[in-house]
């Protein structure tokens, strides 16, 4: 029987590409190596793929040696994979003309990612796999962590009956690093589904001295042409391959696919169509809007390539009139993005001018795709003279693309429910929600759903955990922006980001800080004052660095958060939370001691006895005072871009924003104030001998030696020694630091040879003094 | 003015390159590679680019290294340009979306190459450009020499006011390697056209310390997409920028150039939509077709990326009621070739279903694209059920793509001369040629053309050129299959290949041989004296090779061939010929001493003098009798396949002779029995020392030493003497020799050691019973 595990998009893909691989020829990209990674770990524990062996991992010099040992693998007669995307993918486009053309089978598992155009990104769009589309592979797309699994079994199965191969890609970062809920499918059950005789076939074939033959000739115009037409006969029986690969997961499973899979109203006049993640939040949103009367539609794209025309048309609902065909790539240049074009193409030929065709793109770069977009498609569709070459998302204040939003739209049904979590990069959040989210999925019914958003300074960088749980499987496939529960693991951020607004009226807000009564309402600045009183909230504080402090912990606030969670959001019982928290301490500290686990039990316990609920005081909903965001002279550039970035609202930011060519300006770190260590360094001046070796030791140049003439006029409290050396008569010297700019690595007061200690840790808001002017 | 001049596609675009480049960065690939060549050269003469200076050339380790050392080149502010094809251009593809990313002006020219898939090929198609087509880059197309130059100088024109890059590309082979007489456009001229503004804004926004900024930063899912779509107008500036550069480049040269540039019929009801060399092909076809009363128009699609829609539209004739849309490439998997799916979304979304649209495919790999090939599809068009998604120029009788073609159609203008050379390789016939093709466009007011191909043998294989001369320009894209004049430089391929069935009705044919009189009549094919007999042929004789040999030339039978052209085809009086070759001779020959010059000379009056016309006899019509090909036993495929390529028939083989995969079996030039040489080793058995060192140098495994039990029975003739050396005691040795196999390099002869040499060359015919059963 089926096994229910909790896996992210990459594992279940690897589960599946081990068990039809001798080789997986690999090399690493974002966000595709952790395929790498599964495969090479499983790999080296000596799991058995369904021939009976270890996979053989070998890791290249580049994506195109990968390449071109996947190609060199499989001439020699060995099942091979690899796993990319973006870029990495590029570089293997010549040899997949090379493999397709041979008819090699396999399967090039991708997590599409971003192509670097006028920037690098490393999220996700389907811009790397659409510059494959010419090749001759095949290509499968999939939505969803579940599908991500279940395509993969079809690609593999696919590719050995046809000899064609399979790109088969899915969302990067949306469904390579969503953890999921999933029914795996075991390698006894896959190796029921597999044709053996092609497999033999394929061996049999292998480039062999015993029986020499000769592949990957020069070919002249005489022949070239001919001989590329020979393989049509492949091509043309994929459909029919991928159909029935299809229907033997659905025997298996009970999950049905099609090549087009239909889902909303069957007498639907508006349909989208679309492929990737953003077909599931297109059909939660299509049902919660069919559910209030709406007729909508949505079109998955399974079998990109080939493009199966017939099946494409008999998968419409009769009753379509319009359509709006969503690309999540840009072809500068081009008449439409390829899936528009691809769609037009199919309905011109068989004639059907009387359907209305909109293409618009979203997406790019893993840009959110929300049922508030959905519902603007759908919005644009119906109106009597509909944008075509539309986008949605953004605001395209240059070309004036963008479709206008409406209010914000929830689609998930009843009974989810979604929490959100504020952490700081390395702080342990991560890790807990991930700990949280197998604790629900391993023990109790629900579907679960988790995506960790990061930026990019990652360690000391803000990490956002979105949870859902929920009695149905989830398919919002986009970031929490209505929450039940919202969490702060650390305090700074009150004044950094807007953490209530995407808190459902009624919600729960849990805030880790220090302070309580009438420091709160000073702490607190006044707007999330007001949207917390306006969302009728239930605020909770409690003081978690504090309560690890006294355990022991240092600054480890991980298990204390994860327990107040579990206290608050009421996913599971609380009593049931608390022995699978308790029983994972002991498992994982057990090997450290009796002490240790007994510790990480204390904090969870006292995380339930400090949780306060703060009552939420009328005057909230008018709070005109409160902390303010320090405010620092800087260039109109970071004002008007930088900031918003940095505050988590970029999204909000037009077209217009931008320079066409990606350029930005120089220098403007020195605005950005993290202030995010807790303890940074104080200099002491009368240990201090001016060896300057803390300044170079500074990762982040926030230790600065100054020398400056004694006579010369000097801030107030600008304290300074003489400067040591003859050639320095008639200086004063001084340590400048910049507490704001810190990351509180301590490396300065480790590196410190003097006698008595410089430089000393202090808590940054004592420090705040030394920034100032001086810089 | 402009200068007349006569040059290849590669030289053409390299002049204009030149021009615009501070910077070139280079790495060869077939058939780009003169183009590094020329600009490399001149750089190296010194001469001059716009700028006033030669162009700094850096070839770097790969085509991917060459793509970022252009990137990186433009980024520093230095105008730059690369030139590649096929494998070499999908090596670019990451730094090609990035350059258009950042909008740096630069042009890539590709001499558009098959991408290497079953097999490789060296010949041209459009499948590498269209691997590119999602990049950003703009696309420009260009069809013949002229037109390659002139696109040239457009794109550079045009990348320098848009800011986005070009891609122009021509045909690989039939448009890089053309020659043709163009008029040459100057640098001072071309410096006029410049918009020295952008030039200077460009400069002025290269990364430099003075002034820093950023570029190519990495950005999240927050802004990229907005960033992404800041380019629009840059992208909906260019067809309006192309259009008025092309209205800048006829004012200078007259020549008129549009978006799409629409001939034939004005009331046209069907149309060709065609991009590259064919659109040549295809307007002469049309215009030829048309003066015989039929109404066909042809759409020559130049620049693509961009693809403006509008322009499209409006360049159709208001009569179209058909369109044929013709692709050079194949993407298996795909319901149609890009340009097809580019006008099925321009038309669909013009609301043009009216039109009916066929889409076609046609020369791959450099596959001929004919008069006949192109009435064909005219032919389809017409008809009450045309086929869509054909081929055309093959015959596929697998999945019946193909068009069936009517008798050969010619449709070169009346009074172009068409003469076509069969030459060995190396043995100097191409080079002849295009001494020829020089001294006519340099000294009359013909245009002309001439094509070089060649058999992958290259040195000993077989060279076909094809000159073309006429009084207005020539458009005849494809080899010559109606010729005037067709030469046989070697004897030999009498036997081989059918030369005479591309020769004209009362055509003339020079064959260089030795045979006269009834020798004649036997060494020739009945097949050959039949044709001959039945076109009413002249035929002339010459026996070129004693004549070189009496005059010291050794087989360099080149200039006595070129002579009794000159004399035979009458493209000019012969004084005028006769002079130019001297003078040539003289000018190349001149630092040898006055003897070699003379000796040219001599050779040249010689082969007026030597020149024979043969009566051919009436009982040629009917002959039965005479030479005949070898004949060797060999496996099924062998004569099935491999035969008719050898025979240059491979263009007539189905598709159903082709392994899908494009496997082919090993061990089958053991059946090629090329006979070559012209001399050939005879093994001197007496002075033998069996040292069998002949054996180890022989290229081509001609020479293998065998030793046989002294009793053992053996063929008759089969000599040998007994075997040195203690442990062979009991053993006959012999030297055994494959003369058909041997190529004549003398190699075997230099490094006999012995006193007297133990093998001698001696002429082939006098040696083939040394082959034989016996190898």
């Amino acid at each position: 029987m089926a096994k229910k595990y909790t896996i992210d998009g990459n594992g279940a893909v690897s589960h599946i590409a081990y068990a039809f691989s001798d080789v997986a020829a690999i090399y690493p990209i974002t966000p595709s190596s952790t395929m790498a990674e599964y495969v090479d770990e499983w790999s080296a524990q000596g799991l058995k793929n369904l021939y009976g062996q270890p996979v053989s991992v070998s890791e290249m010099q580049s994506e195109g040696g990968a390449a071109g040992a996947v190609h060199g693998s499989l001439a020699a007669g060995a099942m091979t994979t690899t796993y990319t995307a973006s870029q990495g993918l590029l570089l293997m486009i010549p040899n997949m003309y090379k493999i397709a053309g041979e008819l090699l089978p396999t399967v090039f598992h991708v997590s599409a990612r971003t192509l670097a155009t006028h920037a690098l990104s490393i999220f996700g769009d389907h811009s790397d796999v659409m510059a494959c589309r010419q090749t001759g592979f095949a290509m499968l797309a999939s939505g969803s962590v579940q599908e991500a699994q279940d395509m993969a079994l079809i690609a593999h199965l696919a590719t050995i009956k046809s000899s064609v191969p399979f790109l088969h890609f899915f969302d990067g970062f949306r469904t390579s690093h969503e953890v999921q809920k999933i029914d795996q499918i075991s390698y006894e059950d896959i190796s029921k589904l597999v044709d053996w005789d092609k497999v033999a076939a394929f061996r049999a074939r292998a480039l062999n001295p015993e029986h020499p033959r000769q592949s990957g000739t020069a070919q002249n115009p005489d022949v070239y042409f001919q001989n590329r037409e020979a393989a049509n006969p492949y091509y043309l029986a994929v459909p029919g391959i991928v159909e029935a690969c299809m229907k033997q997961v659905k025997r298996l499973t009970g999950r049905s696919y099609r090549l087009f899979d239909y889902v909303g109203a069957p007498d639907a006049e508006d349909v989208m169509i679309i492929m990737g993640s953003g077909a599931e939040a297109a059909h939660e949103t299509v049902t919660a809007l069919n559910s209030k009367g709406k007729k909508y539609g949505v079109l998955k794209v399974r079998l990109y390539r080939p493009f199966a025309a017939e099946a494409f048309l008999k998968a419409l609902p009769k009753s379509v009139r319009r359509l709006s065909v969503m690309d999540r790539t840009k072809e500068p240049g081009a008449l439409g993005d390829p899936l528009y074009t691809d769609v037009r193409t199919a309905l011109a030929e068989a004639g059907r001018s009387d359907i209305l065709v909109l293409g618009g793109r979203y997406g790019l770069s893993s840009k959110e795709f929300t049922p508030t977009m959905i519902k603007a498609v759908f919005d644009n569709s119906v109106k009597p003279r509909p944008k075509n070459h539309f986008t949605v998302g953004i605001t395209d204040d240059v070309t004036n693309t963008s479709l206008p939003l409406g209010r914000q739209y929830n689609a998930a049904p009843e009974g989810t429910v979604a929490c959100k979590f504020y952490g700081l990069g390395s702080d342990g959040t991560v890790g807990a929600n991930k700990n949280s989210i197998k604790i629900i999925g391993d023990h109790t019914k629900l579907y679960a759903q988790a995506y960790f958003a990061y930026d990019s300074k990652k360690s000391g960088g803000l990490t956002v955990s979105h949870l859902r749980f929920g009695r149905v499987p989830i398919q919002s496939t986009y970031q929490i922006d209505d929450a039940d529960f919202v969490a702060c693991h650390n305090p700074a951020y009150v004044t950094q980001y807007d953490m209530v607004s995407a808190l459902k009226r009624g919600g729960t807000f849990l805030l880790n800080c220090p302070w309580e009564g009438s420091e709160l309402e000073e702490r607190l600045p006044a707007t999330m004052k007001q949207a917390l009183a306006q969302k009728k909230a239930k605020l909770f504080i409690i003081d978690a660095i504090d309560l690890a402090e006294k355990h022991g912990m240092g600054g480890r606030i991980n298990t204390i958060m994860q327990a107040a969670f579990f206290k608050l959001a009421g996913v599971i019982p609380y009593a049931q939370a608390e022995k699978f928290m308790k029983d994972y301490a002991k498992k994982t500290y057990g090997r450290k001691g009796d002490k240790v686990v007994k510790a990480n039990w204390a904090v969870i316990d006292g995380a339930v006895a400090e949780l306060r609920e703060v009552r939420i005081p009328a005057g909230w909903l008018t709070a005109s005072s409160g902390a303010e965001p320090m405010k620092i002279e800087a260039t109109e550039y970071f004002d008007k871009v930088a900031k918003p970035i940095l505050r988590q609202a970029g999204d909000s930011l037009p077209v217009s924003a931008f320079d066409p060519a990606g350029v930005v300006p120089t220098a403007t770190t020195q605005y950005e104030k993290r202030g995010i260590a807790v303890n940074v360094p104080e200099w002491q001046i009368e240990h201090c001998i001016q060896c300057n070796q803390c300044s170079m030791v500074c990762p982040h140049a926030v230790i600065r030696p100054i020398l400056i003439e004694s006579g010369a006029q000097r801030p107030e409290g600008f304290e300074t020694k003489p400067a040591m050396g003859k050639e320095y008569a008639g200086n004063d010297f001084r340590i400048q630091i910049s507490p704001l700019d810190c990351t509180g690595c301590g490396n300065c007061y480790e590196v410190c040879p003097a006698k008595t200690k410089a430089l000393q840790m202090k808590p940054l808001d004592s420090q705040l003094h030394q920034d100032a002017n001086w810089q």
